[in-house]
């Protein structure tokens, strides 16, 4: 069952705290969560302190509460991307994960549809991600799994991670793509929020390229992906790309298919910030592969998601699809 | 005195010939023409074979024929960007600046106003550059120069570089920004083809971001710079860089002024093989700020520029601007 209204796919969730580090290592980079106050906590990662957060990355009447004024139904949960830890050992990051994953299998357990949720998996060893991944679904009723747009500087679209899309398509589980220690880097000039705001776009970019040049999109075509952040930068991307495939063999060769074909299979959340940015989207991937995302509870979230759908004037079928309808027929609902 | 028709900002050019190697360095990267056949030649540098050129790269008379029709007017010469040498010596690399600008200097002379030049300058040495500027401008009578993305890895918002943008402003110079030794090679999947296809455009956004961030656009408002293939993916991280500025003190702090305006007081070419692409460009950027680019003579040139301008149903002003009026105000030029 899921609750009516506009569903959000891109919204992120920190357990309220996490079992000490049990494993072998030395050193592990192995998360905390310091609540040094009523309503707000601290992550604590190696020590030091990666990120400031409130209660709403856990409290689920909380989350309810805030989704109201920003006329959300259903939020899908996934991890906070810092936690997907693929920079652990891999029995240490599947440790987490399996916490991870119970936590937010059971808020969205107790929340009647209002929540859906996306868990996490050890990717830099597949065999054990795969098997978590089994457990996600098949275990746990979660819709699918969070993954980065790379692992440990691999893009996705790697053919070692071709087995993990394999058990992804087979058990037809939504995968949604964020991005992670970033690519360039050494290109940022000025504060460390560059990362986030400048470099992620094109990270997600690269990485949606990086699926369909090393063939993994044509090998899967039932693989459902989505691509927070409207897919970073790649719709401007995409037209530079098809043309090359146009003349290029060895690009040709290398997708299996025409990249504005793969392009029109993969789904793109919202979280643009801009109509305009929202109606290039949807001019360049079609309004059925558009979903609505936020980013809440962070600081960069878009606090007027449907707002923003409802600015670009679409049909209403086109608009109820943006806001609903294409996130049910990915999930697998019916209204 | 400039010849009738649309402006193509963005071509290139590679002179027939490069002096022998006179430097005092071992192993230094310098280039040589190889003559292989009457119509083409072979780029080698470091004794490999970097690019099969033809004629058109460096025969005026050839490209003029194919201007035509391409329904170009008059084009703007750059160097090949391969020829840039950052990486090498920068007294080496400014005789290679002095050869290859004395070259398009000729070839713009001989042309009867259907070239203009941007030239090369060692920008790996700051005073050296700033003096090949100077010759290019003043004694050369070239527009401006090209310059890459980065410097040997460094993007050109670090403020390493302010003192070279402080003489472009003040000399009125045109810089076209061309991408070059792309970041985020380490998530390519695929051909070799994709550093320029794929890497290129992200590479290109984050030099302008760098510009933002690094505060040279706020110190130099008068800069004239071209950012080619559109701005790269730009445009896309625009409304999230704005977003963030919107809240983040740092941010603000960095830009000087809010990223959406500095984004329109750059100009950006045309280049981005898509009606929709260039539409999102204007609707950005604005339509005085986009110029015709064509990458004419490599491989991946759009060979109907004005097509793609006319496809977009512009007024008949803002097409003229688009296809000519931006680029001879930017040139300093009147009809």
């Amino acid at each position: 069952v899921i609750a009516a209204g506009a569903i959000d796919v891109h919204t992120h969730f920190v357990p309220s705290s996490v079992p000490p580090y049990g494993g072998a290592g030395n050193d592990a980079p192995w998360p905390s969560i310091d609540h040094h106050s009523s309503c707000c906590a601290r992550v604590m990662i190696g020590g030091r302190v990666f990120r400031e957060i409130d209660s709403n990355c856990w409290d689920g009447e909380r989350r309810l509460a805030e989704m109201a004024p920003m006329r959300i139904g259903v939020q899908c949960l996934s991890p906070m991307p810092e936690l997907l830890s693929y920079w652990m050992a891999a029995e240490d990051c599947l440790a987490l994960c399996r916490h991870v994953n119970d936590e937010i299998a059971a808020t969205v357990a107790a929340s009647g549809g209002r929540f859906r949720g996306f868990g996490m998996v050890p990717l830099q060893q597949g065999d054990l991600a795969i098997r978590e991944l089994h457990r996600c679904v098949d275990e746990l009723g979660l819709d699918g799994v969070e993954i980065g747009t790379n692992v440990d500087g691999r893009p996705i679209g790697d053919p070692l991670f071709a087995p993990f899309f394999a058990a992804a398509e087979t058990l037809s589980a939504t995968i949604f793509v964020h991005p992670l220690r970033a690519a360039g880097m050494d290109r940022l000039i000025g504060p460390p929020a560059l990362e986030q705001v400048v470099a992620f776009p094109c990270e997600t970019a690269l990485a949606i390229a990086s699926m369909m040049t090393g063939g993994t999109l044509a090998r899967h075509p039932a693989l459902k992906l989505i691509f927070s952040h409207g897919g970073g930068a790649f719709a401007q991307l995409l037209p530079r790309l098809q043309h090359a495939w146009s003349f290029l063999p060895t690009l040709q060769a290398a997708t299996g298919e025409a990249p504005e074909v793969l392009a029109r299979r993969l789904y793109y959340d919202s979280l643009v910030y801009s109509p305009v940015a929202l109606r290039f989207l949807i001019d360049q991937f079609g309004v059925s592969q558009i979903l609505v995302g936020t980013d809440y509870p962070f600081a960069i979230l878009d606090r007027t998601p449907v707002d923003g759908v409802e600015a670009l004037d679409l049909s209403t079928a086109d608009e109820s699809a943006v806001l609903r309808g294409n996130a049910l027929r990915l999930l697998g609902e019916r209204d």
